[in-house]
Formats: structure tokens, C-alpha cells, sequence
């Protein structure tokens, strides 16, 4: 992965130029907490999407992808508390009426809005109260907005999780922000992930395409709070191109490439950082294996180990179940070449335990963030990284509280 | 799978003729609990072993693989208290020194000795310790062995798990005796499974291997608690002939066939009812696949997953996280074909909810044991059965004590 230079910008989906969104209380969530937000450019914007590969998939799920790739998307609506999955053909019908209602709002085509839900599984979307909201809604629309759309798209979520950068390309500087939300509902239960990205670059639809799905495939695809995927899981990206700056020629897709890592990358982080129950964040890095899909492997299956994530919240180095993990995913190695270091402590290399200070190494891991490096021995030079957070009592608490 | 009438017998592994068994103190486990049991057949064994799939494997895996199956076996040896896992050529040479000093003690070969260990991982196994307690322990072999045995075996269980059975063959009837040990160790960590076979039936040892694996592979390999699958991970089983009776022709080999699969399934259930933390068993059902495979694949998804095992510890009729975990299982179906049923009753069919009462129901996942039923729609008639165990605050206490 090419290494850039960016600069941290403040704001979230509207920090691209030409974005504006808002969020608003439609009174879907029971609770009467903001539930309902919109993204718009007034430019069209090209536009990709990546989704969950659950074989159940909620209606916002097949209606994005029936549309995506696109060149001529200019709003997604987005609601929580209701996940419109396991709704059959009423479903895909409110997902119909909720973009006319939209699209008739910004006077823009039904078939330029995107939308996703989040919430309780098998309960029809109250669709009239999207309808009441909307014109309000749209009528709210700013550049300030990206707070409260940010708020609005939450459901277990503690902090909103918002994030936006400005890289340089050839032709001059572009911005990319976007809002995400992470793991778990308090009231049903999918442990549904949403991503929106805005850019004002200009790119081609094939090209925005490819490079997001190989950013999500590198980021949002190894993060894992509890190795669930939700019917309702996507992440989208829109390109208006209102910088002007066109991302041209084979530089300016690297640069372009390794800012879309780079922002997934810390939304990854976010979400792992807020997970159920979290008390700290967890990275697991792999290097050196003998492909991607091996190091990938072997990040997943240490960041889903259960016995890991317990591991880490009593803050036990307990090199074991990491090697364990490592074992069982699949991914090829020599038991007496790889090296696991915790903490950026090393604890088992040549084949047996390193030598380490067990009660300093478990007070390093008494920290908010815990890093996880595997060495998989075959100086490839070639790294995956997997997110997660580890594994309390609050996080059985909020799954097993009884929700109907 | 052929029906068979069979008859549940007393004892566990000495339940079969020619079997004796004990257990002692030998000094591994820090507690001063049992730690150390033999299984003796005076008659040469027809054995066959499955193993862990991690490639992180433990000296007594390898050691034994290299040696099954076989004709020629007499005894197993197994140690809680220590993996010796991750402990290189010394832990090779201490599996060797193991067997000698058994095979010394009982007057049979050395290489007519299985091995199996569990515990912590990464320290070198106290050889010496074994060394020592094996003359007496050999000494005192009984018939009425089987009950120690069973308890040397031990470590976060909270019971002993032994089943027997009796089945008449063509030539007469057989026995099938066993024991296992379940998932988790409370000083450091590998959900270590561990199960002990014996039969007096007289089985040419392919025909052996064959069913032996088959029957691991639709029983022990759908048993979850956790995920993870430890690096000691192993199933023996050894059959001596001593009743006289031979398995011989189709008709005795499917009979056989079911009750090793009668055999392993209800370990298996003991296992997951003494899961760590566990408050109830979960038993996942999964019929009508398109294969096997599929049926499988779909069960231990379901097992797996934690929001699934969080909602049976909240008493909580969440079908829509059974659904999901069905969804991104990879197994086939139609989402409108498949039915979801809950402790007997309906909550998912034809495209959508049913309806119920989930008062009701909830009160009725207050049980020690749950049923989840899936019928995937594929009208083929085939079954796929996974055990495991809820999910409770105290898994996690258990996973997350400092170890060291």
C-alpha cells in the first residue's frame, strides 16, 4: 500500500464540497431518539456500494444493489430502529415509497436515492412516518448537517463516529468524510454495520467501484465484534466531483486508493473502539504471510476468537490462544517460524515461549488500545489487519436482555 | 441413519469386556486433583483416533497419528493439568519417555501406547511426575476403574461424562463404552476436547477408521462452546474383540455405525451441558439441506453464533439472530421456503413471522435443555445435528482470569 500524505479535516459526510445532510426524530425508534437522515448533492454523484454477504438480506440490501455502480445517485436516506429485513414484498414496497417519497422532496429521480435501514428485524418500516418527516427533513438540509445525520444513524452506539480527510491529487486537493455506525441494537439485535463516504472528486464509476471494494475488502471485512454479519450491513460511497479535480492516471488511483484505506480504516477502528460492552480496542496485525487471504485469515480468526477477547478484557498475555487462533484459521505457517508480540512485547518466537515479565506485559495490556503483531514468517512484506474490541460481561448483558 | 434398538448400560470406559481403567494424583495440576489415567486392554485393539484440525498440534496429536490406525494397541495415557503444546522436540521426547514407562509398566510395547494431555500450554510437561505415579497406577487397574478414570480427565468440568450402550449384532451382542472431557480449562485456557472410546466388538480396523471418523464428523466436529478448537483436540477409540462378536457384513456395519453415532452424540450433549458458564444446553437441529454439508454448515453457524447464545441465556425468542446466522452460513435456501422452530413452536415460515406468544415462549427457553429446529426446505430428508451450550456472564469471568 502506498504511503500518502493527508491532512485531518474536521466534519463528516459534508466535509466534501457539494454535500449537504441532516437528521431528524421521525419516531420510529420507541425511544423517540433521532432515527432518520439524509445525504444529498446537488451534483449527480457516481456511486458504489458494498453488502452483506448474509443470504438473508433486508430490502434496502437488494434495492442498492440492483442500482449500484451508478453515475446518477444524488441522496441516501438512512433510517435506525427498524431494519426493514425479513419483510418480504411489503418491505420491498416501503423501500419503493420511501425513495418516491425523496426523490419527490429534492425534486430529484426516486431511482437516485440510496437507502439503508437498521433496527428490529421482522417488523414492517412505519413508512408513513418516514413520509411525514421527509419534507422537513430535506427543508433542514445543510452543510453543518453531518453531526446530526452522524447521531441519527446510531442504535447501540455510544459516540457518533465521523471522520474526514484531504489528500492531493494531480490536479489539486480533494476531501473524503464519512459517518459510520457500529456493532449491535440494544432492542432486536443484528449487529448491523453502516458506512457512508462522500468525496468531491470526480472519478470514474469502474474505478470508484473496484477501489472501494478492495478498501472494504482490506478494512470493514476484518472488523469483528462479535463474528455475526447482519442482513443490513453496507457501506457507500459517493463521488460528486465538486473539487473539480478529476482522479486521473495511475498515481492519482494509488493516492486515491490509499485514502479510501486510510479513512475505512479509522471508521474500522471507531466502531471497534464503541463495540457491546468494549472496555478496549484491539488490532490485530499480520505480516509476512504467504498471500493477503492467508494474513487475512489469520487476522480474523484471532480478532473473532472469543477466548482472545476474554483474554484481553483480564488484560491475561496469554500467547496461547493467539497462537491457537492463528492455527485453526487456516492460514500456512511453520509452527517454528512465526513470532507473536503483544504489546510490542515479543512473546513466542523459535518455536516456544519468549522470555517476558508476565504481570509488566499484562499491565500494558490494561490499556484502551491493545495491539496484536503476528509474523508469519515467509518475508513476503505482505500485511492485513483485522479490528475488534475485547469481550466483557456488559456485552453478554446487552445481547441477552429479553427484547420484545 | 438406520434406527437401532440398544440398551443403556452402567460404567463408562471398562463398561466393554477386557477394559480396565484408573486414575490418580500424580502431582501435574497445581490443585492436587486427579491428573493422570490409564485405559488397559489386555487383548490387542483394533484403534482408531480423529484429531484436532489446528495446525498448532500438541506432541500426544502427532505422536498418535502417526501410530493410528492400528491392531496393535493396549493402552491410553492421558494428563490434565499440561498440554504439552508448543513445547517442541523436548515435548516429543516427553511423550516418548511417557509411553516407555507405560509400556514398561503393563509389559506391551511401547508403540501400543496412545497418549493424550490437556492443560496449559507452552510449559514442558513434569515427565518425572508421570514417571513416578505410573507403576501404582498400572497396579491398581480395575474393572471398576472407569469412575476415576473419568474424573482424572477433568479440568474446568464440573462433572464426569461417561455414557455406555449395548447393541445385539448378527453374532451376538457387543458393548460400547466411553468417556470425554469438555470445553475449557480455568488455569489457562484451550477449550480442549477429549474422548475416550472402547468396545469389546471385534472390527477389522479400516471398517474401524472409517465409521469412527464419519461418527466425529456428525457428532464431536458440530459441538461448539466457543469457536475455538484447541491444539489437543482428539477422540480414540479402541476395540478389543473380547465379547467374541465380530462386526461383519453391511447390516452390522450400519448398526454399528448408529450406535457409535448414539455414543458420541449424547458425549457430546454432556459436553455442552457442562459448556463453561453454560445455564442450559442448546441443541441446533437442521433438516431437509441440500446435503449434508449444508445441514452442518447451517447447525454450527446457528451454534456459533454469539447473539444466538446470548439470546438463550436471556430467556429472549430472538429468531431473527438464528435466521441471520442460517443466512451467512453458506448453506442453501430459499428465505421464503425456510422454517424456524423455537422449543416446538413456529416463529419463522413462509417468507415471515409467525405468530406466537412470546411470553410464552420465553418461558419456555427456561429450560436446561432448548431445541432449535431448522427445515431448510430442500424436502431431502437429510439431518444435520450441532450441540453447544448458552452464553452467560460467567464464560466470561472463566476466560478472562489472569493466568499466569
Amino acid at each position: 500500500m502506498k504511503t500518502i500524505d493527508f491532512t485531518i479535516v474536521s466534519g463528516g459526510v459534508t466535509a466534501a464540497a457539494g454535500f449537504v445532510a441532516q437528521g431528524c426524530k421521525a419516531g420510529i425508534k420507541a425511544s423517540g431518539n433521532l432515527d432518520l437522515g439524509i445525504i444529498y448533492s446537488e451534483k449527480e454523484c457516481t456511486a458504489a456500494g458494498a453488502f452483506t454477504t448474509n443470504r438473508i438480506r433486508a430490502a434496502c440490501v437488494t434495492a442498492n444493489e440492483k442500482l449500484l455502480p451508478s453515475e446518477k445517485i444524488h441522496a441516501v436516506l438512512c433510517n435506525a430502529g427498524n431494519a426493514n429485513a425479513c419483510t418480504g414484498a411489503r418491505g420491498d414496497q416501503d423501500v419503493v415509497t420511501s425513495r418516491e417519497s425523496v426523490g419527490s422532496a429534492l425534486s430529484v429521480p426516486a431511482d437516485s436515492v440510496l437507502v439503508a435501514s437498521t433496527g428490529i428485524i421482522g417488523e414492517f418500516l412505519p413508512v408513513e412516518k418516514i413520509q411525514n418527516a421527509v419534507p422537513a427533513l430535506v427543508s433542514s438540509l445543510s452543510r453543518e448537517g453531518s453531526d446530526v445525520f452522524a447521531k441519527s444513524i446510531m442504535t447501540t452506539d455510544t459516540v457518533q463516529k465521523e471522520y474526514a480527510i484531504e489528500v492531493a491529487l494531480s490536479g489539486g486537493k480533494v476531501k473524503i468524510g464519512g459517518c459510520c455506525k457500529g456493532a449491535g441494537m440494544i432492542h432486536p439485535n443484528m449487529a448491523t454495520m453502516l458506512g457512508f463516504v462522500t468525496t468531491d472528486a470526480s472519478i470514474d464509476s469502474h474505478d470508484l467501484n473496484r477501489l472501494h471494494k478492495r478498501a472494504v475488502d482490506m478494512t470493514f471485512n476484518n472488523l469483528t465484534i462479535d463474528g455475526d454479519t447482519s442482513t443490513n450491513d453496507m457501506v457507500l460511497i459517493l463521488a460528486n466531483g465538486a473539487s473539480g479535480v478529476t482522479v486521473s492516471g495511475e498515481s492519482d488511483l494509488d493516492i486515491f486508493k490509499a485514502a479510501l484505506f486510510e479513512m475505512y480504516n479509522v471508521l474500522c477502528a471507531k466502531i471497534a473502539e464503541d463495540g457491546e460492552g468494549a472496555t478496549k480496542r484491539v488490532e490485530v496485525n499480520v505480516y509476512n504471510g504467504k498471500d493477503f487471504a492467508d494474513c487475512k485469515k489469520a487476522a480474523k480468526a484471532i480478532a473473532n476468537s472469543n477466548l482472545v477477547k476474554c483474554a484481553m478484557f483480564g488484560n491475561d498475555p496469554n500467547w496461547g490462544r493467539i497462537l491457537c487462533a492463528c492455527g485453526y484459521s487456516g492460514a500456512e505457517f511453520a509452527p517454528d517460524a512465526i513470532e507473536v508480540t503483544l504489546c510490542g512485547v515479543p512473546v513466542y518466537m523459535n518455536g516456544g515461549p519468549a522470555k517476558f515479565s508476565a504481570p509488566e506485559l499484562s499491565a500494558k495490556l490494561d490499556n484502551p488500545v491493545v495491539k496484536v503483531d503476528i509474523d508469519l514468517g515467509h518475508k513476503t512484506e505482505i500485511h492485513a489487519v483485522a479490528h475488534t474490541c475485547d469481550f466483557s460481561y456488559d456485552y453478554v448483558k446487552i445481547n441477552a436482555e429479553y427484547h420484545t
